[in-house]
């Protein structure tokens, strides 16, 4: 789960202290104008993201929609049979190729038009 | 993670043809106006949720945002503990007492406000 924030340290406090949830990593990058918290909470990973620009796939959400829920990652085996499949099934990517993601692995968003609103990133596990 | 969806079948064909996800059950209730359908995907759960009348929380956020990510569930041991934590932590309840949900367990709803813009649910597991 991804979810956009405009102020990162506050979000972490908030999902630690309140919800137990534990800090495994940062990342950041200037390219894609982004920072990023990975907490674990029980089963599930949260990715907190909130933009270094406005001019940013984040920093638009964030103006146009203020904070909240921004998409869902869904694991894969293998990323590149995994956006066939999805085309082969009439989902339309918005990445054609896999990229490289925040955590250093192979990923792909769907874009949310095929996956009734909810913007679905492909995460090679 | 709870997804507002226009058409609750075709929902359904998509998480599980496509993400691989098995319809653990469904519920509905006429008071709430509201039917679901839950998934299982992995070590996720996916409830999705669609309106039986305009006039309810949900009918209301397809109208204003249209279909996409509705709210985030969290699971608690005891829900009376967790809503007395969360409102010593300072966060908005909208339940401030626990209710039945769609489960038969008892949830009760932490105002976005209060978490970042994601609307939470805490159900007791």
């Amino acid at each position: 789960m991804g979810v956009a924030v405009d102020d990162l340290e506050a979000a972490i406090e908030l999902y630690t202290a309140v919800f137990g949830a534990e800090l495994t990593h940062r990342a950041s990058s200037e390219k894609d104008g982004l920072a990023a918290a990975f907490l674990r909470a029980g089963d599930a990973e949260v990715e907190l993201l909130t933009p270094l620009r406005e001019d940013t796939p984040v920093g638009k959400f964030l103006a146009k929609r203020g904070p909240g829920l921004h998409h869902i990652a869904v694991a894969v085996g293998d990323i590149d049979q995994a956006i066939a499949e999805a085309r082969a099934k009439g989902l339309e990517m918005i990445d054609q190729e896999p990229r490289i993601g925040l955590h250093g692995t192979r990923i792909a968003f769907v874009h949310p038009k095929s996956v009734g609103g909810v913007l679905t990133e492909l995460v090679e596990a």
